[in-house]
């Protein structure tokens, strides 16, 4: 087969102007930016309030190798598999980070014949939301600072007077908003900014900071959750970003920097509208990751899909132990709108490497030994897809396994999986998908099965509800979320919760970060793991986005680079194309 | 008057295709970006190279106060001036850095009647190719501390043998690649990178670092310096971004990340077309500040409007001494296009506060003061213009002072200002420009004027050869330029020199960072200061770009915020318009 950029610019792609058309905007609900890319106006939303609101389909994945296992090919592919049935359908993804581009993992527009295309185009950009939510990030931090500054050369006093403002008396000590970018930039996690061997009145105030990947900040968060340009003014003004030397919270707003930041998210609150390589009309929008963050697309961009469309294809990250929970207990309690159905993504190289009879190493690409048959690794892998339905099925969602098929996987071996699924003693379906290798071609069978569950009455239940405490919803999501016998909170956490309760934030989700290459909380920890511990080493208030995040283990919230990252392969030929990029 | 975001917001513009076919665009040449913008195909000039080169007319000014004398304004202003005597004209400007518009000037879209529409696009984002910037820029960075990370931690020898790459052994005292951001964010002017109390294997080695606003990256510069796509490929890869142990220059094509930074360039190469209030069309791109950086719009913009238009308006940041003079010394030395005629933008407010009887303090607003009307500090503030008039001529380019009204001025002072012009020993037009309050109608007068001037066959004289020494070259734009008595070179600068000699950089160009607000790197001189002395603090070697940066006093490379920042005004209203931006 080609490689996917290859793929992508060999296939004649309709005009955006048609895309948007056949998806049912109006001609003033959408701006297009070039040729195949629009931008969609909010609007439309109040022209569909009426509307019926069609089927969600969640799509997720076992626990994945550093590659990941193809839910954004299944979603893609599925999507076109239903368009091919007839029906109508749209699909929502979230916008690609550099990140992972120029690190590991590459592109992430699907891939193959399932592709959201120009490929090139979805992958470095965009329309710029991603580089919004950086500026509008860092520009509260260099207002923290600023006016830490400020106050702090004049004096309180001589500050209050000078500027007729309240000094706010930030604790340097308790800065808790820190730097973000769109990079893979080990180097970053722990910074000292305002160093000044000299003189404190050039380069401000030297205070211990680190800045997180874009795709973490609570502001990538907002803009998945919010409802409209002023619900998402509102949850930017609610943001926490330092604590007084009193202890007292203080907020975006308070540092009169709210306003300017929702203006710089102004274009990034409308959705980017694509096509898939078989014209499926494709939302783009937003890109938390699902370890470190909450890990679906955006509830704006499912609101107008369902209106629009019988049926609309997501996905949250990861494995279902990740960004399915988090659609189901924090997306799904924010929109009110839970999935129809659930697709369950697996592929023989990713219960093969459930096995833990392979060695793979976090930031390293996957050994090729992963596409040779191998009876007693599947059968040993296995058990982690096991897990993956059982948890579906416990928030009450329909499901259908879809095994995704490499070019490289051995037919027999495929049977046998679809044997030992069949022989499983739950409510779910299977079906061979071959989005990959032959667009919607391949994932009808899928498509069918999917529209037969999402017939089913759902009967969703979340994990949690808003009113337990904050250890109480943490111990929900570790405990019946990813099976752990115990969770450990850290004195630093104790401590923290006790605070959040005291100055009423109780009532917000929890949003774990832990590594998604495991169901427990060590990577190196294959399978379906029992009698585990999570530990919770600190949680952070993300008021604004309306839930708790909560850091387990050690993991990080900023990736680094490998030995050979992906950005050594990318280059531009003669003719000014971009190769490499996949 | 209206607030400028209103007139803009009031004005009734025109469909981008209408004004790209209106500036001579084919259907294939221009993609539009929404209503009002398009990226411009660089196909264009292939197909434009046979055409007639138009007049290039080059905006500068007087030594500006920090909110600037409104040459945008005029730049706009006049070139709606000469659509109204008939002429076909585009205008080429920098895209705004975020840096100014949330903390002190504002907006950089023109004002009054003559903005650039519009305007909150211009100002917020516009199409991304800052962000690119940024993006391509830190993407180096990170690549930089990845293989001093990877190096060091498993050794040269078995990094070799691992990665089959040769071992770069940069030398982390001797990284000479700052990351960048585009705010005005002060704390991160000297920042620590990898600290790590515990272990080097989690957050990489630790070093000193800094950051710049993205306004001054070199990738900045090479985006404003380059031909086309190729040639921005190659001087990407030239670009030093350390040494090694050995002393030895390592580029970002050693690092195998030349060719990703061009990718994440590659529509940011596109000039972004938009239109001014009275439709003419308008080319924006790059946005290299003028005093930490060669503060000059891009040579493509300008060689697609040349080709398009009889006259093309464009502007060198602030004063004559800043913006203009690279123009001259590296801009048309790049592009072979030497400016037909100069306008020198002069203001009573500028003037009167170069006659150093106000108070003006770098980073706050001017005071209203300076509106009423001051003889004596006309004429003392005066002798700056004459300075202006004087360095203009030293290059051969006939020049027109545009008197820059303020609705606040008074008009018997206007008069006094225009006499003492004509008075003036030089061959100097003189027009007052009403741009701001009347648009095109308000500088039809100087359009006249610049369009005579144009007529004159220009004499154009650099300040320096290439072949000349690196403190040679610096010396003329010094004393030559700037008219200083001496030139004082740091040890550290006279080093840098040296090894730039030897390593064969000499032929580069210079590029000297100073302050802005006076003629002198020290910015409370004001008026035309004689028998000063000019210090080199230190070098940076530009090779992508082209120059070599040489940083006068204490000039900072990362502005700061102010006590009440430009972003406090601004939000979005109830309606989710823009409120607060100018």
């Amino acid at each position: 087969m080609l490689p996917d950029i290859e793929i992508c610019r060999a296939t004649s792609l309709t005009s955006i102007e048609a895309i948007a058309n056949k998806a049912g905007f109006t001609a003033s609900e959408f701006h297009s930016q070039g040729r195949f890319k629009a931008k969609i106006s909010l609007s439309c939303l109040e022209r569909l309030q009426t509307q019926t609101v069609g089927k969600l389909i969640l799509v997720t994945a076992i626990t994945p190798t550093p590659l990941g296992e193809g839910k954004t090919v299944t979603t893609i592919g599925l999507s076109q598999g239903m368009a091919k049935l007839g029906h109508s359908v749209m699909a929502c993804i979230r916008q690609p980070s550099m990140g992972p581009i120029f690190g590991v993992k590459g592109g992430a527009a699907g891939g193959g014949y399932s592709q959201v295309a120009p490929m090139e185009e979805l992958n470095l950009h965009l329309t710029g939301d991603i580089h919004a939510v950086t500026a509008a990030h860092n520009l509260a931090a260099a207002a923290i600072d600023a006016r830490i500054y400020h106050e702090q050369r004049l004096g309180y006093d001589d500050f209050e007077q000078r500027t007729a403002m309240k000094a706010l008396r930030i604790d340097s000590n308790n800065v808790v908003w820190k730097r973000v970018m769109d990079h893979n930039d080990r180097a970053l996690r722990m910074v000292t900014v305002g160093r000044n061997e000299t003189d404190k009145s050039i380069n401000g105030f030297e205070r211990e900071d680190g800045f997180d990947i874009s795709a973490a900040s609570e502001l990538m968060a907002i803009l998945a959750l919010a409802k409209n340009l002023n619900d998402l003014r509102q949850r930017i003004g609610r943001i926490v970003v330092a604590y007084s030397h009193h202890g007292a919270p203080i907020t975006t707003e308070d540092l009169q920097v709210a306003g300017a930041m929702a203006v710089s998210m102004k274009e990034a609150i409308e959705p980017t509208l694509m096509q898939t390589l078989e014209g499926v009309p494709t939302l783009i929008h937003a890109g938390p990751f699902a370890n470190i963050a909450h890990g679906n697309s955006s509830i704006i961009a499912d609101d107008i899909a369902t209106r629009l469309a019988e049926f609309t294809v997501t996905e949250g990250g990861f494995g279902s132990d990740m960004g399915f929970e988090k659609a189901c207990n924090i997306k799904a309690a924010t929109s009110g709108k839970a999935p129809d159905c659930a697709v369950i993504v697996t592929t023989l190289r990713g219960l093969k490497a459930n096995s833990g009879l392979y060695e793979l190493r976090p930031g390293q690409p996957v050994p090729d030994t992963l596409f040779q048959p191998d009876h007693a690794a599947l059968v040993s892998g296995f058990e982690n897809l096991k897990w993956h339905i059982e948890n579906v099925s416990k928030y009450g969602i329909p499901a259908v396994v879809a095994i995704n098929r490499f070019p490289q996987d051995s037919q027999e071996e495929l049977e046998q999986l679809a044997i030992m699924i069949h022989a499983l003693p739950y409510q779910v379906e299977v079906a061979l998908s071959d989005g990959f290798a032959l667009g919607g071609e391949g994932t009808t069978e899928l498509a069918s099965k999917v529209i037969k569950q999402c017939q089913k009455v759902s009967t969703f239940t979340p994990l949690y509800q808003a009113q337990q405490t904050i250890e109480d919803k943490i111990n929900a999501v570790a405990k019946k979320g990813y099976g752990a016998a115990s969770v450990t909170f850290s004195d630093k956490a104790r401590r923290q919760i006790h605070n959040m309760q005291e100055q009423g934030y109780g009532k917000l989700a929890v949003c774990l970060a832990k590594t998604p290459l495991s169901i427990s909380t060590n990577a190196v920890i294959k399978g379906a793991p029992k009698g585990f511990d999570v530990p919770i080493r600190e949680l952070k208030l993300c008021a604004g986005a309306g839930f708790i995040y909560a850091l387990c283990g050690n993991v990080m919230t900023m990736p680094g680079l490998p030995e050979k990252p992906a950005f050594m392969s990318l280059d531009i030929d003669s003719n000014g194309n971009i190769i490499g990029l996949n």
